[in-house]
């Protein structure tokens, strides 16, 4: 690759041909169905393009990404958004809600006030007190997030390793003394200020990334480091890195939660408050971890070693009442609508027992959700929630936006509370609840289309691996791309069409990993669709198997490569009834 | 105040009279100019709003947003943004770029090709090679952000930590091992790998806040704990919190380059690796801090401490060479216009020196620049750009979203890359430079009005402290609220109408701090909104100084209350110079 530092201080717009790329363009194009979106009409350069070109590059988009909308199937968002009509207006206006939710402050063009309307809905959905106010520490304190999850995710442990360090909390008439450690504690264990993060095989990549950032220590760290070979929970003692779920990478993808407790109870012994994330609709598999079984279990251990609640001193008279662990609940799609389920259930709509995870278990740090997963919202958004006994102090107190810095992100979108006002504002506990009956009954369609399929490719030992774990509104399967398509950039049609996310995922007892996709059943989601789905899937899984005749349990063996375009949708079905495949 | 705690599983909306609150709401209400926002027209609850109880509520923050619109002028935010009538189909699609930019990954939902467009576009203006490919270490990645420049900050400053600390490179041949701390270095110092923060006074308070998440080290947390009384550049050895700006408060703003290099001097002696974070355009002066000079000057120290490259071994014959120090650049502000005017001085429109801050100047890592402040955006949004051989390898590569990890949000909005591209797409460098210029333009003649006005009060002995730091765009002067009024929800009207923020400054020699606001001079801001802001700064200065006739000068002292409502505008203009103050 030549060179192409830039010495001059008026750079040309180079253009660089790479090996991929058949049309000259710097990066590869972006393939859609029945056409790909060419990085030429899209580079940019010191002058301006023509409004002609501009606005083919934006209706090319919009073709796209509208096409690519209706056939959504492979992540948990929402596409049934319907938002210009009531806020294109904010499109023409910078609205920023930065700041605290709760005080105006000086940047006056935000929507706070629909902030909190959002903030409260949600304070009673999950059965915290209302409203917020720093006069009722047991109340709820939150904000609309910017990102998506994972800024929840992100704030939530900062707190909480700060709170289980010992730091200063926020309003508390004790702590004038900012950001120093502890002097003393009544515990007198060098651990005790020390928290130790928790979370399961099956928890989203984002916490991982979040606890590195946070410097959190994970009980896989500390065990490796300090009791290397004592791992409670295998039989020879290695440690694994997270918790393990319920039977595995077989299993439904909860926390084990036996297992959790073991690893909790031998932490707690030398005196390390845990930092336990729990999920609520797990990534992959749509799980929900027994958050309830979590919290009982936990009490008496957390009493034995003075977790349950202990005294903070900062100085001498100065100190406050605080837990010793802090429970986490990652609810970026399952907290959104669980609450309308379980209302379901009250009103005897469905039988099922609905798990619980909100305020009203007392054990509930913090809980997380996503604006753009369950109810839908153009950007990525969401919710953190915690109460006002739990937040730690601020750094800073910046008079500068008249408000103080309790939120992460400094500048704050101010749309998604828009969106999500709009949301709530046109709904209705029965409508919601009508909607989250019919987003089961449709998982439950696809689940059954998808184990109709997989019974056809029975006769070859071809497994699809079709699942799905109780109340998930997604289900799992075998990946149907063309093994032999190892580029990122050029998907297989079907992976493409539907927008399939992958994983990989090692079973025991088979040498090499299952390659799996799934679908999420979202509000956006049709019968229509999954009938269309299972149509193409057919005609992928056929052509793979005719691909490797030999070989079809086994994912290991390299199998001759189709040399069609994969950027062409395939049409046929081959029909397999009618050929004589071997199974294994 | 009566404690909310609901007990049952179906919470009511419960209305709380709060003692500040004459509407029976929840929350206080909004306050724009003639009118507020009241929280009982935007509340939730189980039932649906009507459509027209929604259309209200909607209509009357579209008029309160478009108002304080028109006359915003106190955040570096621009409000001339016109979108809608391109990117409005963006609010029926949920559209998300996550993963990694340059790869399409499986979540096709995107507009990852306007964002490599406009990162493409930022790199050359910054003098970075492109285009961004992993096979040329030299050339630029980055990312549009989510939120503002606070993400595009957190993750510089945490990519510089690990980077510092030896581990893990991304795509290096010789890091196959993932976030093990080198095992070795060629430096011996028990420091070599504990980065330590340097950054001025007049930094943005976000970095305190990261530093703190990211549990950074900052020169004065070690510097106290092991080097008491030690402190180079004070005549006393105690340690500032940070590093001192020219001349401190009444200076422009900028990092004083000598106290910085002696700090960072006195710890690159015992082998620390340096974490510098540089200003372009400061939060409340707009200042520039002299980035090329910092880096000029450094050079030889980091030579000498065996700092400027090292090689961090990971296991015999694993290792690589980098720097031993990361010099962040936060441009939210002047990384978007700078590059601009220095296009200008070379086509002779202007003749003053333009600092240099990019790529062009081999020591600078990272950059980070805002899309809601120069360019103007609907919701917050960012750049944030580095080389390839910076980046430190991410702790997961999720095959889920089909593109790495490389970012810090998980899901990222994809509409400010769209407004972004609309922006870069319809313009040149030469309207650009035009608009730089203008810009400036327009701060002198604020500038030149407001000193004009403060010259009115000479004879008072009233100081309005009209200060602009040379090439910035924003004005500061004295805060025209009525001292008394201490309640952040009730500002005063002139700060209310132009959204002024506010800040306190402590002079030396002065008892009291002063009180500050600023105006930023964005694309949006016209003569006109100066001219009326010149006029009621007028009625409010004089309201302020008739109410404490005799305490002109010192702010210090209890004056009366005027008791008039905040939320009226005040419109006599009280005709002072018939008055008889005494000045002091």
């Amino acid at each position: 690759m030549e060179d192409t530092t830039v010495n001059d201080n008026e750079p040309k717009v180079k253009k660089q041909k790479k090996e991929s790329d058949e049309s000259g363009a710097v990066y590869p194009p972006i393939f859609g169905p029945g056409h790909a979106l060419d990085y030429n009409l899209f580079q940019l350069s010191n002058t301006p393009l023509t409004e002609a070109h501009q606005q083919k590059a934006l209706e090319q988009l919009e073709v796209y990404l509208k096409a690519q909308q209706e056939t959504f199937l492979g992540y948990q968002l929402n596409e049934n958004v319907h938002y210009s009509k009531k806020l294109s207006f904010m499109l023409d206006i910078h609205t920023n809600n930065i700041g605290d939710p709760f005080v105006n402050g000086n940047c006056t063009v935000n929507t706070k006030i629909m902030e909190r309307a959002v903030l409260d809905y949600f304070a009673r959905l999950w059965h915290a007190p209302t409203p917020s106010t720093p006069e009722n520490k047991e109340s709820y304190w939150g904000y609309v997030l910017s990102m998506g999850s994972t800024e929840g995710n992100l704030y939530a442990l900062y707190n909480a390793r700060d709170y289980l360090k010992g730091k200063a909390l926020y309003k508390e008439p004790n702590s004038d003394l900012t950001f120093v450690r502890p002097m003393k504690a009544n515990l007198h264990s060098k651990n005790a200020f020390h928290p130790i993060a928790f979370f399961s095989q099956d928890t989203h990549y984002s916490i991982t990334k979040i606890v590195r950032a946070l410097e959190i220590r994970t009980f896989y760290e500390i065990g490796e480091r300090e009791y290397k070979g004592q791992c409670p929970i295998t039989s020879d003692g290695h440690w694994p890195k997270e918790v393990p779920s319920e039977n595995g990478n077989e299993g439904p993808g909860s926390v084990d939660v036996d297992k959790l407790i073991q690893l909790v109870e031998f932490f707690a012994r030398s005196g390390s408050p845990p930092l336990i994330i729990l999920n609520i609709g797990t990534t992959f598999k749509g799980a929900y971890d027994n958050v309830e079984q979590v919290g009982h279990r936990l009490k008496p251990i957390l009493e034995k070693y003075n977790l349950y609640e202990r005294k903070v001193e900062h100085a001498p008279d100065k100190y406050d009442i605080r837990t010793g662990y802090w429970i986490h609940v990652d609810g970026a799609l399952g907290a959104s609508y669980l609450p309308f389920l379980e209302k379901a259930r009250h009103r005897i709509l469905i039988k099922e027992h609905i798990p619980k995870f909100d305020f009203s278990l007392p054990f509930i740090h913090s809980i997380v959700t996503s604006a753009h997963k369950y109810p839908g919202c153009p950007m990525p958004g969401g919710i953190y929630m915690t109460k006002h006994k739990y937040q730690i102090k601020p750094p800073d107190d910046p008079e500068y936006i008249g408000s103080p810095d309790t939120t992460f992100a400094g500048s704050r979108n101010a749309i998604s509370p828009a969106a999500l006002w709009c949301y709530y504002a046109n709904t209705s506990d029965e409508i919601e609840i009508a909607k989250a009956i019919k987003v089961e009954e449709t998982a439950k369609y696809a689940e059954t289309k998808l184990k109709e399929l997989e019974r056809n490719y029975h006769r070859y030992g071809y497994k699809l691996w079709v699942e799905r774990t109780p109340l998930a509104i997604t289900i799992r399967f075998r990946d149907p791309s063309n093994p032999n398509n190892k580029d990122p950039n050029t998907k297989d049609p079907v992976v493409l069409k539907y927008s399939l996310s992958q994983m990989e995922i090692k079973v025991d007892g088979e040498n090499a990993p299952r390659k799996y996709v799934h679908i999420f059943i979202m509000q956006s989601v049709t019968k229509k669709i999954i009938d269309d789905l299972v149509h193409d899937l057919a005609n992928a899984y056929d052509q793979n198997l005719l691909s490797k005749q030999e070989n079809v349990g086994d994912q290991s063996v390299s199998v001759s490569s189709t040399t069609e375009n994969p950027h062409i949708h395939r049409v046929t079905h081959v029909p397999l009834d009618k050929r004589g495949y071997s199974g294994n």
